[in-house]
């Protein structure tokens, strides 16, 4: 790179208000372009649910290259191995699924910094490009948000708020409406879980960290900063819509 | 495959009635499937213009499997090898693209059949699964639509369109205004090619082939049956509206 | 997707006598196609001791689009992430190796279904095209089967077998072997393991769940319903006889 | 590398007696490393009826390390650029499909060698790990065979034959038969084409050049030295037979 | 992309004075981006020589993103569809090897200029990113240096310099060397052909367009101003000396 | 493979002396490859902070053919699973990261041999090219080095090198600085951990097991056997030396 590491832009703008990302499922560097050219704030590179590990993040995180989005990675579980990867590929906020104690928010928070904040390996990796290699100015960039998404985790939300290098909560409505026996919601939070929104919302409010959701902007008036609208299966999905409209305004020529 | 091979479906119904499909860039079999679920008669993978080679094919086409979406290749060229690649891999529509030429149809022709309508190389290959591999049934299902996009093809459509073999003429109107001076339509169409659709929908009907257009629905009324409803591209890009709509909506919440 | 969720056609045979499968252990889905065509009732993409991990397993279970091969694949290890990888891109029956105790069972039937049967993290995914996304009615069509493999697992059997949510116990003889000082048996079952067999078809039999065992047909005699004929490995090297028969065969012509 | 480099042994080997080979058609390295096993002579890489194309064949072409089989690459068409690429990434015979001209054979054979037997573009490559990088050298150890495959081209093997750079003719049955209007034969030369394979046999054997094949080992008495004994596919597709068998000896246990 | 198109600094700068390269061999986008990190002015991804293909280049063309370092692409042959691929997928710069008359270089102009300079095909791809979508714009950025590289092209000189589209001359070399009966020089031009070079240089001069070379610094006193300086194989080949040099400060300790 | 299996060259070779290697961290079979023709006696394919995993091991393991280079793996974390995938692939030697007890000692050392010394899941795989299948001897052929990297690491570094199968220690410089509050060194171990340095050699020589070092030949005076001098990325990053040399010798030519 031949300029100034640029640092995590997300977690800067955060702090005025909220920021909108999306969520990329497909494997595809080409279509992980494509949505970072839609003006996003944050991409999500989901190694849960979408096609693809961490040990194939770079690829993708290379289309993030020149724009201002920032690269933020669901990392599949809460293992010290994959969050030290993901980092060294290049992401800058790590989002970490189904924390449901103090004990799992702090092994989060060891895996994300390094030493004296947490410790993580030290290498020299692709993340140097962005964020510089120094291990204080680093652990200053990175962001770690936990998701909270269990009936569990809803209940340890003020201890997990507390650990030291959480610098937010993210909501996952859809399993924590399924923990609730309630149905998950495809496209909007479950009725039922408003409560357990606002309830995070206030804890994170309350430890002076940021609050997220996977939902859409609506949101923000709950008190959250980092909402989700969309994702790449649903934009090619809205095919079938343009497809069933054509299929209306095709005369018959027979 | 277990069962009796299928045949290509889209050529079946364009006899009936207008087919509709949409183009496909993004070499990712993810993208390519969550297409091939939309509904669409037919899917064009692009490479021409798209991410990816003919021999990056097969992974692509495995999408379509269990769907009655007809795949359908773009050639990059009007090469033999190149069109034989497509349909050993599955394929099952060609589409050349910048045929000027009764010489570039021919040889065009001579690609895509066995002996005797034409010279393919005959192998077992991924395309038995679908077409079965008897040479003279495999002629009976394949297409060949050959693309006029040049002012010199438009002159010679009527040569073009007489070549035993060539099953429609798929008309490129972006390519077809620059050569014609005029702007390249984005979105639809330029202002101008008009008398050029209506002139090669007529020599289709005169040679009792059929005819297409990179273009949507509202051609129908202008006798075109193989018609396109836009593109993997363009639904991402539709994240930007999304995004957006969604900061508009997003108050402050400082 | 066209239809309806068509579900999991080797859990509903099962019932009826026995199933018929292959180890796929080569990552290529042009390997694994061919294998979809050959009749078998399953193919274990084996991420074992194959070369692929479960974040590579999509392009290969496109392979098994419009087939009737139920797609199976043998997780790494007793991981919830590998678990709901698996299942999210498509499998429908999950092989666990090295199972050694109930708890470890309760591990894996936990990350195979939804609430409230399970724990497994909702999200709509590739699997939604075979078996809808429907929480209740998922848990009800995927299966799961729990390797036992090692002397303790075979001490702990019947313990395993009653957790609530394992159909099946699936026996691997080669490690079994090892861990009883056995040499592992290379194309069948060592000779000293068949009492340990014949024990764990009977704890099957007893809590009313499926056996199965990596080995050929001659086992259903012994209660196994579930059985391998073969690996995509051992089908190549065949290729050894082929070329020693022929070099046998091709007469000096100096 | 750190040795010498080791030559072309199937073509020091084709002098002394028939050499027996095999088609690689599945794009996989793990597939071709099997089949490099099994003791062939030499491996077909085929570009032509293959997955894959000449940019995709390092991987492979590394599957053949440590062993002594000739990598050999069929090229999809008779191109300067096709046959160089497959010469740099390791190829040491090239074998050309569909050669009927003179002028064809004598643009394949340019393409193989350097100045001053051809044109061959030269660079330092991969190719050097096993036949240096000295061009005299390198001309001495590759060899080409040219396919004659079509009537056109039996009809002028004896000038084919004739062309300097030329090292042998390599028939294909399949696409010969067609083009005499016989069936292509699946598993062996179609009846009818004898007489042909004779009279190349002829011709190879009065111009010193070898002749090969794509059939058995029976054919070596014909005169035939490079001979093929399956491929791949067939390889895997045996597994149908395998399955049938079990499934008639898999009792019923109901 | 979210600010505005760019544009070839390359071409930019080489009106002011020398320009330095280097060429990437390995298809590996992670070794672009280290090597697009050393402040070269350009690199030029090499399809004809290096492991990959124009079909593959976009994730290479992705490890640029970010920098000043210009995408350069060397193109397999003089091809209508290669130079329109690799420009597609971002190539601002394109080589063309083997350059050796006036009509060859009227081809490849062709193919790298939209109408009215040439008969590139239109359509809205990742080029869009750097250098936007109107042709006039983006004939205006793209540049076209051909490859003279034979006795036969050096005879041609004045007349390739002369076609309207060429924006250089790029001298290979080793190639020339080799066509003119001399040995290839691996790290510098061979003796012999400096009078070539001057005479290239000069014409390149007269014709008011660039003149390059695959040679060192020393060279822009030549009037060379575009110049590589070293290859990826030959950055890691330095391990050899390393190692020895290390192995000569081990000492024994036994 | 054609003739008997070869062994750990790397553990025969440190018996005698000290053997030296290299890092590779770029996910590329080219870029293995040529480092495998430099001369190291053995190749770190680097999974913690590499490009790859231990599931895309295998292309890359596939360049060692026909080298004497021992394919070495350092597996991301210290995982059962992990650590056989590696050796299923064909790693001889495997490097654990982060070992700090006893415990973690033994867990490493049960993954990576067969009963009755291990408890290795048992397959015919890859590795059965270089080690052969009998479980006995490729105990007897492959090696574990663990590597001390952590305060906690050090204080507890004897009863880790008591544990049985522990070939050797491996100290990671640059993370033991971190945890002593020092600043990791890039080009070499940082001042302050000689003495830990020394501490670990003579523990090893106490347990008749090897020392190995993330660092140069010069260590093979303090004991150190196992070292390594380099790696993939500083060889590239050497690239902006060449880039500057040759820019302050390009003369302006305007």
């Amino acid at each position: 790179m031949t300029g100034t590491p640029t640092g995590n832009r997300m977690r800067r703008e955060w702090t005025r208000g909220p920021v909108l990302g999306a969520w990329c499922t497909i494997g595809s560097p080409g279509a992980v372009e494509l949505m970072a050219d839609c003006g996003y704030d944050f991409l999500i590179l989901d190694c849960q649910h979408g096609e693809f590990g961490v040990t194939e993040l770079e690829p993708m995180l290379r289309a993030f290259g020149g724009t201002e989005v920032t690269p933020t990675v669901r990392v599949p579980h809460n293992d010290y191995f994959a969050i030290g990867h993901a980092l060294d590929a290049g992401a800058q906020t790590i989002i970490v699924p189904m924390v449901e104690t103090r004990e799992q928010a702090e092994r989060a928070a060891r895996a994300v910094r390094y030493q004296p904040d947490g410790a993580r390996s030290w290498a020299v990796t692709r993340a140097a490009r962005a964020l510089g290699s120094d291990p204080a100015a680093v652990n200053e960039q990175v962001a770690l948000l936990l998701m909270i998404e269990t009936a569990t985790g809803l209940e340890n939300a003020a201890e997990i708020a507390s650990v030291p290098g959480v610098d937010g909560i993210f909501v996952g409505p859809a399993d924590l409406a399924l923990t609730m026996g309630l149905q998950p919601g495809v496209t909007a939070p479950a009725a039922g879980v408003e409560d357990a929104l606002d309830k995070i919302a206030g804890i994170c409010a309350e430890h002076g960290i940021v609050a997220g959701l996977a939902g859409g902007a609506e949101y923000a008036r709950h008190g959250f900063r980092v909402l989700t609208v969309g994702n790449d299966r649903a934009l090619l999905a809205a095919g079938r819509a343009k497809v069933d409209e054509a299929r209306a305004a095709a005369p018959s020529t027979g």
